[in-house]
């Protein structure tokens, strides 16, 4: 067991990597969740630099400060933070990087004249006055010796810092990045182009992918595959990542391009899950079921019918901009009255069969086309929980169809696991698999 | 600049402290939320017990060790672990506390036999023979010497490590706890009843505190109200947070209850905020608008008309069980048509004022309370962007009518600002806000 985590990363091949820091004490009291930690995570992987730590600490330069040696120690090569830039007195994180990189700070005149005008803008809003302006102006402009000075998207500029060496030297390289997510964001292409970041990117290798996407396989499934897999070929080569996302089991390969070992274990792993699992893959190139489904439906229209999830999958369906091109409407329809008022669901149906049943799904769909005068129409009844459950019915059983003009029809019912929230949720995304079956025939 | 956090926190008054480390490389790559960290500090600082950080670390031992000595060197007094349990070889938590706490692992007979019951529920499953099954077992069951196993939720036991002391000891008290957010939340009072937690918990001294929720009032504005009050009255003895989320602002204020100074803060602050912002205050309890609204609905009817909210609005509302005694249900008119064979939207209104207009939201409004035969319905219409915006009426414009059975009504139509995403979800919570005006004659 060794401390320094560098150890077993060494050699020729050894990707880069990277540790996190966000700064905020909102992110110690657990409201408010980090958002920046996993986008930047997302980023730097795709890249070809491994984030091997994300630590969240308080506003304290003490606390940033032991952080920031704390991944020297790691051995990472980048360490990245977000947070504590900006005009105020407890926005200390340039001062913590000078210090511990042992670089001093110096006024970057263009920078300082860049900021002023920006802050100009927000000046009535802050209620500052001059003096104060000035001093919050100056120490926004200030940086590093040596660091380059990334342009603001809000008021705050970041900081690139060259990696170091020597007895006052801080070996990682440091990207000083502010907390809004907007603004990092925004920021990111020109952090990645300063000549810290770049000097790191030219040491990476890109890696091939494969992104496979599955619904309706469990991951136990899935990594009783991968273990049949491994008995027969080696694929520690293959970096493989499960991951369940929204009802989706996303599958993840990852290899240098010119290692043959991985590219063996890659096409071993496709093969065996495309023979167990195929029907399940809706996707090999990463697509989501939206991108999918708002592809499938340009030139045709589409409604929905309602009732247990409650207009979350019209919701859903007119995220994406331009949704408006398919999507006529919707009828939400949580009382028995709205399903015969608004659908047009006979009241014997519901009378006979309840209104969860296949039955009254399939009107539900049925009122829907004709309402809206769409291709296709996609219903939902269920019993979401926690109360209303029977021993037939059971809370999770939902009822769908999915029906089109020209006469086709999918109709399910399962009984679907998890809490109220979970039932609703997972039902929209089994709806949208159902309607992406009805328009591909598979 | 000090290395160590817990200098400038010394002192009878100083409140335990806790580092959170959660493991898994999945949290490393991005794709995944880290859930545990937010939730666990939201209960530890509930109990009093302040963190001061939180990190995320791979699968590997070495990650885990060094996060476990760093947070020591912190100076905390807790550290709570989440994943990393199981029956896999990769599972090594267990291993690195009984290491690093210097405390050997030994057999607990009865964690075994509780842990072997339920994973021979699992085994087949697991597809393992018996000697792996035998295996896996005893590893769950070995607990560090003088620690307590906490019984599982899910197959994996959790522990409690006493603080220690001297030159092999490791100061912090160690929880360490299972990966899925639903196993840690379960075991969580078991956690906190275990005598490592109860002395920490002895040294913990309730807060009082207060919870006010604005909306319609920027983030700057309130930031400027402390301001202000801080330059006649001493803050620092409060604990104030302020955070922006869901649209809403949140202002929490904590206190010791025996201290006079803070006590005086608080009734400043709270007294200024009233002054200048009161008309924003809906809730000093931490009540959100969903539950807020929950309860004003009992005993009335409620129906929807949307468009570019798409649904959204009747999603949210029927999130909470029990939403069908108020919820009638909804229209998601997002197509002219929609708004007129459904709604009864007059077409000569479309004509002479727009699909998004507040005449247009005014006739939906009256349409959903006729269709549906509610006692009050909310109508939303507007760009959602980012397309479909002109100089009159440019993204993000949008208008809103609530209207009652019995005649009143609130109209509004602001243009909201962020992109197609935010101006829905806004538009979602304005909505909302305005039926509780609606209701409240507020």
């Amino acid at each position: 067991m060794s401390l320094d985590p560098a150890a077993e990363r060494t050699g020729a091949q050894r990707a880069p990597t990277a540790g996190i820091v966000a700064t905020g004490s909102e992110l110690l009291a657990g409201r408010v969740h980090d958002a920046n930690g996993p986008w930047l995570a997302e980023q730097l992987g795709e890249l070809g630099i491994d984030v091997t730590h994300i630590l969240l600490v308080g506003d304290r330069s003490d606390e940033m400060e032991s952080a920031l040696r704390f991944l020297a120690g790691a051995g990472v090569d980048l360490v990245v933070t977000s947070g504590g830039l900006g005009p105020t007195a407890d926005d200390l994180t340039a001062a913590v990087v000078a210090e511990v990189t042992g670089r001093p700070l110096e006024l970057d005149e263009h920078m300082e004249k860049v900021v002023g005008d920006i802050i100009a803008r927000f000046a009535d809003r802050l209620r500052w006055d001059a003096d104060a302006l000035a001093e919050a102006n100056r120490k926004q402009a200030m940086v590093p010796r040596g660091a380059t000075a990334i342009p603001p998207v809000g008021t705050a500029p970041g900081l690139s810092v060259p990696s170091g060496e020597g007895p006052h030297g801080y070996r990682p390289a440091v990207l000083v990045l502010p907390g809004p997510p907007r603004e990092l964001r925004g920021m990111w292409d020109d952090a990645l182009a300063t000549a810290p970041l770049q000097a790191l990117l030219a040491r990476t290798a890109p890696f091939d992918e494969t992104h496979l996407r599955l619904f309706g396989v469990p991951e136990s499934e899935i990594a009783a595959t991968l273990r049949a897999v491994g008995e027969h070929i080696d694929l520690a080569p293959l970096e493989i990542t499960t991951c369940l996302r929204d009802f989706t089991l996303e599958v993840d390969l990852r290899r240098r391009p010119d290692d043959a070992a991985a590219r063996a274990a890659h096409d071993a792993v496709v093969a065996e899950i495309d023979a167990r699992h195929g029907r399940a893959i809706f996707s090999r190139t990463g697509e989501t079921i939206d991108e999918i489904l708002f592809g499938l439906l340009a030139g045709r229209t589409i409604a929905t019918a309602e009732s247990c999830t409650g207009g979350l999958l019209a919701g859903r369906l007119t995220a994406p901009a331009g949704a408006s091109a398919h999507v006529q409407g919707g009828i939400v329809s949580y009382s028995n009255e709205a399903k015969e008022h608004l659908l047009g669901v006979p009241h014997d149906v519901i009378e006979a069969h309840g209104a969860v049943s296949p039955e009254a799904a399939h009107a539900m769909a049925g009122g829907a086309i004709e309402r809206f005068g769409v291709d296709v129409a996609v219903a939902i009844s269920g019993v979401a929980g926690p109360g209303g459950g029977t021993a037939e019915k059971p809370v999770g059983y939902v009822c769908f169809s999915v029906r089109t003009a020209d006469g086709r029809e999918i109709a399910r019912d399962p009984v679907l696991p998890g809490d109220r929230g979970d039932v609703r949720e997972r039902s929209v995304v089994l709806a949208m698999h159902l309607v992406r079956r009805v328009l591909t025939d598979r």
